[in-house]
């Protein structure tokens, strides 16, 4: 385990909205995807650009979701699907008595580098091939995700 | 990771509904929850009743919920809320190339009994301590869920 350096939850979505506070008095942002997936992301110690481009090429390459008409699973980009990338920290947790403890991840200044450089090496590889479009949460920030899935196929991805 | 017998992904909810197909001709079932957690469960070779009493263990008593309150943490349990047990096969994924492979996952039909004897051995450790519901899945099913968070969290717990 003390080898991984970034982790990912992926579950396939028909839809997925994500209402981000931005301080008080002001309404909250809502990002919203069409089908594609929800890719929840944590960075471990030892993380760098290294781990984002491998991240980055799991996501949009690797065969997750479902093609419509044949059944047959194909990459995020060939099903030209959207992707709501969210920034997740308890995903670093291993568990130790009843409480999960974080001394895994990563330091919270690096993490946040990483997650909007992921972001962006996400968006130019989903953009450059497909129509689909690339949301992104705010790190560190409580978000409310609402989502509606047609499976729900979830996946574990670490590198 | 050859030694993982059971995998659980935990996202915490502020409500979840699960529609269950019954077949042709058939209304499709809803099992709800409200406040509580959603747990997709996969087991992966050598899982045994064993494997099944520590997951009820961690999902019963971990503190993965956040008192509305305090924000402090407590289990599930303390925080007398509900349970959705989903079971997710795509969990026992590896990546190999572009695709997940699931050679770690159990037999189907073992596999089915001991998804069937966690949802029994969690309703009876929630009911006994908490005004809490647990609902489960249909093994081996296509399930539609939809989801709304208020965090979210997501823990990845492997016994």
């Amino acid at each position: 385990m003390s080898e991984i350096r970034g982790r990912l939850v992926v579950q396939q979505c028909v839809s997925a909205s994500l209402k981000l506070s931005r301080g008080e008095g002001q309404e909250p942002e809502i990002v919203e995807i069409k089908k594609g997936m929800v890719v929840f992301v944590c960075f471990l110690n030892g993380a760098s650009e290294d781990t984002v481009e491998q991240l980055t090429k799991h996501i949009t390459s690797i065969r997750l979701t479902e093609e419509e008409e044949s059944g047959k699973r194909v990459s995020v980009c060939e099903a030209e699907g959207d992707v709501l990338l969210i920034p997740q920290a308890t995903l670093g947790g291993r568990v130790k008595g009843r409480s999960m403890q974080y001394h895994a991840n990563v330091d919270k200044v690096v993490g946040e580098g990483l997650y909007r450089s992921l972001c962006c090496k996400v968006r130019e590889a989903v953009e450059a091939v497909s129509g689909g479009s690339v949301k992104c949460g705010v790190y560190g920030a409580r978000q409310v995700l609402s989502m509606n899935t047609n499976g729900p196929f979830t996946h574990i991805i670490e590198v």
